[in-house]
């Protein structure tokens, strides 16, 4: 079966949850600085989710790349991972309204730490269709990269509790580190 | 005249609505547990949604797999489709703001009941293209689990008048029943 | 120039629009027969509009399916077509929450009258980049049938303020006339 | 690695973005002349806001179609420019219920100033991975244009502060400077 339609299915699904957040961005009720200032946080929350999202698009974009055909138990995974992709928006805007309180915090969390389980369990499927001596398992290695995020995320759900910030700290550098595309792929990929 | 193009604008209206119902979950007043709470049935509503509208993008995407070509009937049977998949977030979200009650969950097994009918006479279209000998015949063969979803989304409208909670179960087990990809289609295909 | 974009991006916007339009139909207040039948009215003007955009992508479909390469006049002239297309969700919602009103009667109609416009625009930047010998011409031929629907929209844009109930008849009817896809190209394509 | 999918996800973001400025435009409460007049204003916005994405999505046509390849850098280019262009509508909408006050003005103009720099720095990781010999860098030459345009945006968000409509002549210009399409780039290449 050919990977071609679910990258575009994909695609489509990633690109509107991205750009859905944007109409979560109300603009302020005035047209002067205190209002532009109030709207700071929203907007480096909208940014941080930005990255997340964006993040996963390219993480996904390698890992495709590097798969060569795809079965029902992928399309599945792969829709399961689209489900948590596109609670993101709902999970910003809750977490923006309530100003960084404790639940609304951990909740962004456990979207968080959903999307990377799902991812990992998408990386799963398609690992084991490809068989232990693929390209993509030799990319992926023990993927350290991925369970630490899950560690990290699943901590940061539970420091929600105790103060929002250490929260929203950790998933700031999660972020961070995936800025740089993953380059276990990337480097064992033909030019 | 090739299925490329029919494939890319189903992805991109299936995605946009499967993407769309989560602009209908609006994130509860408070931030505490109580409103997390409250949010429940509505995110159940959510998930059966997504697993509805992903159940179609799948066997669509398995029915279009099979297909070779495409014609005029076979464009607007697909239109047709997506006219009735693209009511599904209306109907999720009238069925959730009125808490279930009578004339809404029939609405929406409505809904649910016309794409199912909508599926089958773009099968039929596609079929009838391909000739009775052809891969796709041989796959669909009588149609045993499509016919049978017709008739339970058709006792799940008139149940909703007896009690809503039989037609929404009614909902739960046509999607579980689905969840499993169309080995028909998958099992004939060449690897 | 390859016409794979200019495809992709009409198709996403053209996706975008004609599901933006379910977004217009708000639930009714209540769960009950009248609150339903007050969504009547809307529900088919949604119909309507759904039918109208569609016949647009499908005739575009069958269009760039004939052309073979594209140039800067028509990545113009096609978001020029899109940008009137995009201004059908604001038309039909106009027209639909002021019950048939005059003036939102006369400006959906200018929305579809400039629409039309448009695609005769592109179809003739089409036609000169491919010649007046090319297989396009020859299918496209006089054209009698987009003439025939500028001039249908020109006269209800008109009627409107005479009876708006005049023109949504000729809204009906135009649509109807294309709802057959345009078998011009098709008869003349290779198989 | 191949670039098919970076267009694809770019094209699924830049029709959302257009057309999520249709939302914007929300039908005014009366169906008579003077409510259609009152809109006048946001409409020639919204024109102004479409003609703007529309080049942009233009030029990264071409762009993409002269580049043979991407990496990493040019995917995070790539993002950092969706990101401020989904920030359009937001821009469009804030200056438009501020009826073109100052700050308003020139954070529109900051938008615009920054998906600027964001194309420029996307064509130069582009002409970096495809070498200084490469097609797409003869066709870019100096890039004047580019240039211009960020200077003249980076005017216009100072004189928003003197005269908001300085501000608005300055972007006419700049879209009507960009709306031929990009000959260097479309003359170098075969046909």
């Amino acid at each position: 079966m050919s990977k071609s339609r679910l990258e575009a299915f994909s695609d489509g699904v990633i690109a509107i949850v991205i750009t859905i957040m944007v109409l979560e961005l109300r603009p302020p009720a005035g047209g002067d600085w205190d209002a532009l200032r109030e709207l700071a946080h929203e907007f480096s929350l909208y940014v941080l989710s930005f990255a997340f999202v964006g993040i996963y698009w390219n993480n996904h974009h390698h890992m495709l790349h590097a798969a060569e055909r795809v079965n029902g138990a992928i399309l599945w995974a792969n829709l399961h991972l689209l489900f948590w992709l596109s609670l993101v928006p709902f999970a910003t805007r809750w977490m923006g309204e309530n100003h960084f309180s404790e639940l609304p915090t951990a909740v962004y969390g456990a979207v968080m730490l959903a999307s990377a389980i799902a991812y990992a369990l998408l990386q799963t499927a398609i690992v084991r269709h490809h068989g232990p001596q693929s390209r993509l398992q030799l990319a992926v290695g023990n993927d350290r990269k991925g369970k630490g995020s899950i560690a990290a995320y699943l901590a940061a759900v539970g420091l929600a509790f105790v103060s929002p910030w250490l929260s929203i700290a950790l998933y700031v550098l999660v972020a961070l580190m995936w800025l740089v595309p993953d380059r276990r792929i990337e480097s064992r990929l033909p030019h």
